[in-house]
C-alpha cells in the first residue's frame, strides 16, 4: 500500500470548520459538518465533511468515514425533497487526479432532474442568495 | 420525506449475488461484495455492494451502508497501488435521474491518473480477459 499524502490543515474546508471562513451551514452534529458547495453543479449540491482531520478516503479513520456516510445519507433524503428532485448524485473525488480541488475529506450530494446534466465541477460561483435560500429547503427538510 | 422506491430482486446484481450470473469478483466478505464493472470508466472500475438488499442511498440500513464504505476504503487503497493511479474516484448513483442504471445499491471505484478524463457511464463493454487480469491485480494488491 502506497503511503497517503499527508493532512494540511490550512485547507479552506479545515478553516471553515473552525470558523475562519463563513459557509452556508444545513447540518452539523459531533462528527460531522454540512454546508453549500459555493460552486454547484446543480440546485441544492452540498458537502459533508468529517469534523476529525482527513485528506481524503485514503486515510480517513474508518469510523469518521461511517459518520460522514450517515449524515450523507440524511442529506440525500433531504435535498431531494426539498427540491423534488428525481435522484440524487453522490461523488467523492481523492487526490487531483480523482477530481479533488480541497484536501479535506468531502462527499458531494447532488439533486438531480430528469433530463438535466450536471454543470462542470468548480465552474461557476453561485449567488449567496440562492445559496442562502437552498441552505434554507434542506434545512426544512431535515 | 417521500418513500423511496421498492426494491426488486430481479435486477443484475442481485443475480450476481446469488450466483446466477457471472462476475470478476475481487473481495468479499460477511456484508458486502465487489467486483468489475464490464462498461469501466477507466482501467481498474471496480463495484462494491451490500449483500442486503437496497434500491439505493435512499433506502439503504445505514449499517449496510457503513460496511460497504468500509469495503470501498479497502478497494480504493487497493486500486491505487495496483495500477500505481494519481487518484481515485468514489460515485454512487441514485434513481435514474442520479445516474442509476442497475437498482441495487453499488459504489463505483475508479483509478485515476493526470490527465486521463473519465470515458462515459455504461458506455463500452470491456474484453473479459482484460477485466480478468484487472481482476487479478486487484486482489493481489488487497
Amino acid at each position: 500500500m502506497t503511503t497517503p499524502a499527508a493532512y494540511d490543515d490550512a485547507n479552506i474546508f479545515a478553516k471553515i470548520l473552525r470558523g475562519e471562513l463563513p459557509a452556508h451551514r444545513v447540518y452539523e452534529d459531533e462528527h460531522t459538518l454540512a454546508f453549500m458547495d459555493i460552486m454547484p453543479r446543480g440546485d441544492g449540491h452540498c458537502l459533508v465533511l468529517p469534523k476529525a482531520p482527513s485528506r481524503n478516503i485514503l486515510d480517513v479513520e474508518p469510523d469518521d468515514l461511517a459518520h460522514v456516510m450517515v449524515t450523507v445519507q440524511k442529506l440525500a433524503r433531504a435535498v431531494k425533497a426539498a427540491f423534488n428532485a428525481d435522484g440524487v448524485t453522490i461523488q467523492q473525488f481523492n487526490e487531483s487526479a480523482g477530481g479533488q480541488v480541497v484536501f479535506h475529506l468531502h462527499v458531494h450530494v447532488i439533486p438531480r432532474f430528469d433530463g438535466l446534466a450536471l454543470k462542470p465541477h468548480t465552474g461557476t460561483m453561485e449567488d449567496p442568495d440562492v445559496l442562502k435560500a437552498n441552505a434554507e429547503k434542506i434545512r426544512a427538510a431535515l
